[in-house]
């Protein structure tokens, strides 16, 4: 990063989903206060959305990343994507997945290179961009391969609406909750919790993080009458990790984990499963949570939701949690320009 | 229950923790107001608590449960319950279980008999009980013994203090997370939901309550890309209920069933294990949740806490719990009374 405004790429995403009206309704609430972005997308197709909408928002083609701080504060700057057919509003086409997976492509280059400080990811439909040969398992796998990336990806969310602040950390993540207790090990654990510890330093400019780890069972399995993993896997990581001189504490009951009076003993809490992460953070707040992936090279962050595609093209996205990543990015990638 | 008003039978629970100064604040906090309540506990105990806590609570023995109305507003009536020994507050002993056992007992026995209208229990330390032979899994097990209850007790987490009000019930609950997934049957599903639709009925006078199931598996397995218990075991049971006519959806995905948008669509949550049910409660509201046994013969509930023998005779207890333990218990009773 140089010492010019803060800029992002964001990414085109699913057509067919709600991600051109976030950007656009992102430019019309960021454009004078906000972040300065890009959109890495196709211009006709943006230009066609805001028309229906009703939306009053300049568009500008540019050809390189340098130009869009100049015009971000009148209109919405695009690098053009080609697209090989238009998108049809609620419809995933294997017939734009090129554009999709060609926005993302860009985006990272953009951020390794360093002409932009980091991406915001619209949200894509993956079963789609597999007819076309997309072979990662997501979105996130797929951006850790182009970024080459050294470290697996983490993923994060977290809420600057709940107070005391939320981020939680799932280990494990998209899978169901049987095989998710087949995938926890120590070796996994500590690698997430390292690479948490590091990311809060980095891109949280939290001098010396404390990490909260969730037990798995009731009560943290209560000395191993409900439950042995905790003796069994968590706790030796956190002392091994402690050793290190690692500020981190578990495996505590998750039940009383996230309520308000505790959230303030920890800066992220290191959670076993998707939903004892996603339960605490999206019963508190529904609406603008922020994903971000820890560990990669690049600044990522992207909405906490799907394409929504029954909603798509219909004004009623809720740009929220889109917002959010941006203004998460921003802060991730001014931290790590100070690093 | 006869036309007087609603009068609780409070059980002394385990004499070395905060149970006594619980029964003495909540005297304090609703002798004025409150439901009458009588304390199946020992006077001299309760006197030399008070005593050292510095609380100017009038207590006054009676040998009748019908004798508790008319004491309530000038004295904490206790019905007395010998004990073998002094309790040290802290220290839990084999040589008081026998009273605490007792007071369980003749709770039950009130209520069974119609003397009183419901109990509300204090915390017990279980583990001192099977010393002196207590052969009962937990509390709520001993408590369908005596009460000869049809049916297995089910375990319902309430509070009023979160709007929309929540309340959830856990199909498995003191069992570690994988011992739960192998408990998790239709059968054990459709009971405990059956339960809570006639106790929602009959307890919390709603006509036609609205049941929601939440999954197992992140996103409610995704039509079985992530864990197939949705379409397997859950699902089925839904269906099955449906038909029966009662008013019940899901499987639901679990991390958003709990968001302030979605509370309002149902009365109460079915969930599949322990911290899926206790995670959200207790971030919402730490220290007001009640928990209420459904499907007994008698009212029943307890604060939602233990024993927390470190603080005991601290005077740092918070009698949040108890006092919606109380008052919840109240409103039960005068529910079922109309029924």
């Amino acid at each position: 990063m140089t010492d010019r405004r803060v800029l992002l790429a964001v990414t085109m995403g699913e057509p067919a989903g709600i991600g051109g009206e976030l950007t656009l309704q992102a430019w019309a609430a960021r454009h004078v206060n906000g972040p300065a972005f890009l959109a890495i997308d196709n211009s006709e197709r943006l230009r066609i959305l805001a028309t229906s909408l009703g939306y009053d928002i300049p568009i500008k083609t540019i050809t390189s990343a340098a130009d869009a701080g100049e015009v971000f504060p009148t209109a919405l700057p695009v690098l053009e994507v080609p697209m090989a057919a238009t998108a049809t509003l609620g419809k995933p086409s294997p017939a734009t997945a090129a554009a999709v997976i060609e926005a993302i492509e860009v985006g990272v280059r953009l951020a390794v290179d360093g002409e932009v400080d980091g991406i915001v990811t619209n949200p894509i439909q993956k079963h789609v961009l597999y007819a076309v040969g997309f072979t990662h398992p997501g979105h996130t796998e797929f951006l850790a391969d182009l970024s080459r990336s050294a470290n697996p990806p983490v993923m994060m969310l977290a809420s600057s609406q709940i107070d005391p602040c939320l981020r939680v950390v799932p280990v494990t993540i998209h899978v169901g909750l049987r095989r998710a207790l087949d995938l926890l090990t120590p070796g996994l654990i500590a690698e997430q919790l390292r690479l948490t510890h590091a990311a809060l330093i980095s891109d949280f400019a939290i001098s010396n993080p404390r990490i909260a780890v969730a037990g798995l069972n009731p009560h943290a399995g209560e000395s191993g009458s409900m439950g042995n993993e905790e003796t069994d896997i968590i706790a030796p990581v956190v002392a091994e990790l402690r050793a290190e001189g690692i500020n981190v504490t578990g495996p505590l009951p998750p039940d009383t984990l996230f309520a308000e009076q505790r959230r303030s003993s920890y800066d992220a809490a290191i959670c076993m499963y998707h939903d004892q992460a996603l339960i605490p953070i999206k019963t508190l707040d529904f609406s603008g949570g922020v994903n971000i992936t820890l560990g990669l090279p690049i600044v990522r962050t992207s909405p906490d939701h799907g394409t929504a595609l029954e909603i798509a093209g219909a004004g009623k996205a809720d740009p929220t949690s889109f917002l959010a990543a941006l203004d998460v990015a921003a802060e991730l990638a001014s931290n790590r320009a100070v690093d």
